[in-house]
């Protein structure tokens, strides 16, 4: 039977919901495919659950071709497995936690890592019964501090999530290898294009990671490539550090006056003007050694002041950052802060000062003093001297001060070589379509799933997780397919094959339309029918370029001669074609 | 391609899993369908996916044949809809409850009435849109507080949702009877037999309510039925009131001795032999006026007391009790209520004393004092005087002392008279397996879900809502259908057509299989295929029969006659057949 709009649950709207900030977000509301519920939070309506039906039937598809077994988790669990695994407390405020009447604490899962280990620790026991993938289609929820862009970015979200075990490293290579096949395999079945990064496993803890990646300008993610092949989420790119130099024939650094620089530009300037370098070449930003405080916030509460120093030409990129001090959460040090480090001074901070160390656990401040790759042994920088209106100039590191570590903290900039010496880098944004993990044995080991190997020993298992967002994706097709007038789905996620109009009031014309939709059904095509006898052509064309079917008929005046009109939504295209011809067109 | 049991993620258990109460739980748990994961809260493995997919298919065919639309909600939903109508409070410590970031209060929605009436209003203006079925198949939880039976009493469950919406009265009793015709074809599909009863609306609030109960001896809900065709939730059964009688010549009420009478059949004993009824005849429980002290907690958290009177030969019915008295919540009143209320004399507890009134606001007590309909005007009682060890005889109702009020507290007993003049009725047992209510305009008032009628004025929709717990049906298909050996599903929601088993070591029986697979699938069968090479063929059998696919095949020695066996898991027939004609067997 078709899909009838004289009594469909569907209502197209005209205006631009208030809320709505991309794209995708307008047109699933205004074309009646969702409906915003709560922020981040939606209801999908007849359409929408034909698209995401569709999306999901393909997911199945490829995880069935790749060997995995579909199960079904909850979204409330106990919390204890979390606790173990310590996700409860790193999740921090993005989980929703709850209780019961009881005061049993639970959580509604944001994945589900935990009680897949348990599951399998609680059936399986030998490496006979290895290798296992299984996964779920299912709701999920997280406490998004800015729930925005639609569904692009929900507190509520349906995902496949996928998970291996394995009883060896190389089964755990060849499980990960299958999963980010199917993935490939989706993502070409659905027209999406991709980039598959590295990328940092963050939270999850695992050993090796990698994004898909929708290569786009309005992505919110930055990823990074070479031409030489290396793709890296910004997130995971290292820094190749100098080899460390000798100190001999350095000279010894000397602190100089350099009032009013407040930035680094400034100071360049004045270093070129007044302290020229003794070779003649120019003083560059990158001959300075920026110094940022940040303050850290540990999961215990506690509050610690970190010094990152960085070359001057270059920002602390805070999302960088956050990954580097993960899981600590981590703003810029404030007022406050510095009020209480007198040793710090403010537009002239540095490792060091004429009194000695400032920066470093062995120094005054007894702040952490961690660096960038590139202020390696030997090093000599222009850098504050924690004195007003005078920096130190050849301070060199590992003879003049010492850092605590290294961090992976400066912005990476168009130009930088990639780690695997495969030429520079450029620079690009994506939005993340699917992540692959290893997990290794963090979630076995913690929760204790064991088997025996082929020698009777007991082994740790070691772990894959694998995640698609479904209805993200949902939201990056439409994103990624409409124009002026609404959707345009492709074929394979359409939530109907052919949209069939009848326009005008002769019953002869309806007639004709009813037997169209019947031959294109009898394709096994499904069908949505405008039949509604009082809507005018020009309001059921609009409603079919809004809703997006990307094959229309037009059944119209024509059929008194015999002719009704194809209609393709993305081209545009009119073409006229016989009654009788209309469904062998579509064969 | 078959599943093959040889890589299948499933394993049978032969332990009964220690938190189970009843056969649908040890077998789905038993036989590899569900896991534990919390009380009353569990993960869907592949075999149990299969069966819950046949019956989500089911229910969505007969939606779509009653012309309900499918849209799908989150679980997760903001409180404000269901503070409006009440809701969030009247569901009391049953529904979840938590708090986001920002500490917006949330709740996990135990049914979606409010947020389908918002959906509605938001799109919808006009009486021309409806009448509208729209429903979900959707992961609901509630906070039971005795979880229990599986998942006959889970704390997460699927549930299929309709609601309608109508612009008249008429509209609403047709919309109700699609869905409850959709319920009837859904039952007879299932092969699920049920009684439909009168039920009580409860907590949802409606004007008319039917239950779906499968008959069954160990069902937690106790139903009347009449042979005249009443049948009823004991809940909503409604007691004949007797017509009011003259108090003339009935005479003055005497206070007696009834020493050691602490039960209503010691004091019928002792009134039979200290005060023989005037007219010769003995007298009976029936002719005593038992006077029950409830203690109510109402929703602002106050307690009041309220006395129950009934006659002696019934108890009060908690269940009903609580119905009438929703949505307070009940408990038997305590010592400490009655050291409170010194004139209330227990084991001679009565309405009346030689003081005066003791019961009804009116009283020493003040306390509020509700009759069974059967103690009506110039019915005359033995009972309670408020003095140790002293009864009233003839104590008369509307003459010697005044109700409040009436109630239906009492319990119903076989051969009360059907309230619709329909004969005795008998009482039995059953599980609700569906629930349809006429809410009426309860929702659409407190939302304020109007839309035009013909005559261009506002009018406040009329709705229904439509419940069947899926996962609920499927553990009592279970339950129902099994024998000492395992599950015996039936044909319409087996997990798989067939289960194809191939005993022994031989190459040649495995290849004979493998053809007999082919030929299977071949005709649209889901098989199940025991391709294990080294497990025995008595635990390839224990597995099958577990598992419960109705129809067997086993390929063993006799390929070298060619023939097989069919093996039907009911009635444990085995019938010899020749390989090539298996497949057409099954046509």
């Amino acid at each position: 039977m078709p899909t009838r709009l004289s009594n469909y649950f569907l209502r197209t709207l005209r205006d631009v919901p208030s809320d709505a900030e991309v794209t995708s977000h307008i047109l699933l509301v205004r074309a009646g495919y969702i409906r915003r519920q709560a922020p981040g939070i939606f209801a999908w309506l007849p359409l929408g659950l034909r698209v995401k039906a569709k999306i999901e039937a393909i997911v199945r598809e490829e995880m069935a071709a790749a060997g995995a077994f579909e199960v079904h988790f909850p979204a409330l669990l106990p919390k204890e497995p979390y606790e173990v695994t310590g996700r409860y407390e790193e999740y921090g405020p993005g989980m929703f936690r709850l209780s019961d009447r009881k005061d049993a604490g639970l959580v509604l899962a944001p994945t589900h890592e935990e009680v897949f280990t348990l599951l399998v620790k609680d059936l399986y026991s030998s490496y006979k019964d290895l290798p296992l993938t299984i996964y779920q289609i299912q709701d999920k929820y997280r406490d998004e501090a800015r729930p925005r862009a639609g569904l692009l970015r929900g507190r509520e979200f349906t995902m496949k999530d996928a998970y291996s075990f394995d009883a060896t490293d190389a089964g755990l290579d060849a499980s990960y290898q299958a999963q980010r096949d199917a993935y490939e395999r989706i993502f070409q079945r659905l027209g999406l294009e991709y980039v598959i990064v590295k990328a940092d496993a963050g939270a999850m803890g695992g050993s090796k990671s990698e994004e898909f990646l929708h290569p786009t300008p309005v992505g919110e993610d930055t990823f990074v490539r070479s031409a030489g092949g290396y793709a890296a989420n910004v997130e995971a790119f290292t820094t190749i550090a100098p080899a460390p130099r000798s100190y001999e024939n350095l000279t010894p650094a000397e602190v100089l006056d350099t009032p009013d620089t407040p930035t680094i530009q400034t100071l360049v300037d004045r270093a070129n003007a007044a302290h020229p370098r003794p070779d003649g070449r120019l003083w560059t930003a990158a001959d300075t050694l920026k110094n940022v405080v940040l303050a850290l916030t540990h999961l215990d509460g506690t509050r610690e002041l970190v010094a990152v120093g960085l070359p001057g030409d270059r920002e602390v990129d805070m999302k960088r950052a956050e990954v580097a001090f993960a899981p600590a959460e981590i703003e810029p040090a404030t007022d406050a802060d510095f009020a209480k480090n007198p040793g710090l001074v403010k537009g002239y901070i540095g490792p060091w000062s004429p009194e000695g160390a400032v920066l470093g656990e062995k120094s005054s401040t007894g702040i952490r003093y961690l660096v960038d790759p590139r202020v390696s042994d030997g090093s000599g920088w222009i850098t504050g001297s924690n004195v007003h209106g005078k920096h130190v100039f050849g301070l060199v590191a590992g003879r003049d001060f010492q850092a605590d570590g290294t961090v992976e903290a400066a912005e990476v900039l168009a130009g930088d070589p990639a780690p695997d010496g495969s030429g520079p880098v450029e620079l690009a944004r994506g939005m993340e379509i699917g992540h692959v993990f290893q997990l290794g044995r963090k979630y076995a080991e913690a929760l204790g799933l064991k088997v025996l190997d082929e020698n009777g020993k007991l082994v740790t298992v070691t772990m894959g997780s694998y995640g698609i967002g479904v209805t993200r994706i949902l939201a990056i097709i439409a994103e990624l397919n409409n124009d002026d007038k609404g959707l345009i789905w492709p074929p394979a996620v359409a939530p109907f094959d052919v949209h069939v109009i009848a326009t005008g009031k002769d019953p002869d014309i309806y007639a004709a339309a009813e037997r169209v939709v019947a031959d294109l059904e009898a394709q096994g095509l499904d069908v949505l029918f405008d039949d509604r006898p009082k809507v005018s052509p020009g309001v059921k064309f609009g409603d079919a370029e809004l809703i997006g079917v990307p094959k229309i008929v037009i059944v119209g005046r024509g059929v008194v001669d015999g002719v009704v009109e194809l209609w393709d939504r993305a081209s545009g295209e009119r073409t006229q074609v016989a009654l009788d011809a209309v469904a062998a067109s579509f064969g």
